[in-house]
């Protein structure tokens, strides 16, 4: 996935490699970490801005190698010495234990979902003690999170984590939507989320993503609703 | 918990035993047969009409135990000849498999969460093919389903459902508020949630609920808004 997003307006941000795709399926994506810093190397001298790490191991399946993180944004850096670092701590096929293994890098950066979902033919175990386990090295560490938000208990979740000082501040906050059994790609559902967001946790930056044939819809409204874009 | 609700002006409902509180919390608490029988005659006699039965097993951990459930549900037959009876298909300490085992049985309604969410202290783990297979079992058997909605996405697939018609319908929908990680107890979040079913099941008779000390706040904005009561 080449996704390019301005998070603000000076900001793009590319999403070089996410948790799915696999070479027999899009054979232009980068896997490997020589292919994954020369993609962000590329999206860089077009103007990204902010890159947002996913790795794989030798077979291409989701990995957390802590040192696989850091060899990629060890690259990176070199390359692309102003660029923001996000890493990844989504689940697909990784154990909770090794999911904030990559954090000690010390990435600008990184995501947290903060509470579990249905996926497609799975649950998307965010379970409470991982959550808070990743938001305090998060905090420790002074990485910014990226808060996902594939339910609405999630922002709520996030809002108290703010109150009770446990979440770096201010967050940025992306709703995902249009995963089937999460939230379906709905007007009125975003506007809500929004308001919500607005009323508890005022001071964050948002955007909005939907996957698939949904993106740019999505990407219109949170141009008018006044959010970062993700195309 | 003996929690009564008139499910519409004309019924009271009663949960005769939750799956969380033990005789050494609440002695007064029903978990064996005999109790929860004599408890739930109890409430017949002042006007309960419906029952929502959990079973424990001999040590009153929460259990699926197809023949407790018989032998609880036919006890009450006995006593309380035309009260609905409702069995929870729920999850504490209870193997995804073995969850409907007591729907064999027959129930005229059981409760049925369409998705996964974040509880205090665990993943209340509800994944897509249990769900499926559940709700399969109720239209099979002509089993009225009580959804339990926990998050926002648990409303959009029972929509789905119900559209896909793999949902009996009309269902019975229930709010449950006040579960840390879950929803709060949030007016706003109330009244998003019934304008969406209104949109999207608009056959669908609802309720709310909360947990503890806010129940009787939830009653009350239930009351408002036109939905049926849980006391
Ligand atoms: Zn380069
Ligand atoms: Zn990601
Ligand atoms: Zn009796
Ligand atoms: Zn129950």
């Amino acid at each position: 996935m080449n996704d390019t997003k301005p998070v603000n307006p000076a900001i793009i941000a590319v999403a070089i490699t996410g948790s799915v795709p696999r070479k027999k399926d899009t054979p232009a994506i980068p896997v490997t970490p020589a292919e994954q810093i020369e993609s962000t190397h590329e999206a860089y001298e077009v103007g990204a801005a902010l890159v947002h790490i996913h790795v794989r191991d030798d077979d291409e399946n989701p990995s957390s190698d802590a040192r696989r993180f850091a060899q990629v944004a060890e690259g990176i850096r070199r390359h692309c010495p102003d660029i923001i670092i996000q890493f990844s701590t989504g689940g697909r096929g990784r154990s909770h234990a090794e999911r904030g293994a990559a954090l000690v890098w010390g990435p600008d950066m990184a995501s947290l979902a903060t509470g579990s979902v249905n996926f497609p033919n799975m649950i998307y175990e965010n379970p409470p003690a991982l959550i808070d386990t990743l938001a305090a090295e998060m905090l420790e560490r002074k990485i910014k999170p990226e808060i996902e938000i594939f339910d609405l208990s999630m922002l709520y979740k996030a809002a108290q984590m703010v109150d009770a000082g446990t979440l770096a501040t201010p967050p940025h906050v992306q709703f995902v939507m249009g995963i089937q059994n999460a939230l379906p790609v709905r007007r009125q559902t975003l506007e809500f989320l929004l308001a919500e967001l607005r009323a508890l946790i005022p001071d964050a930056t948002w955007t909005a993503a939907a996957i698939g044939r949904h993106q740019l819809l999505v990407n219109e409204w949170a141009l008018e609703l006044g959010g970062h874009l993700r195309t």
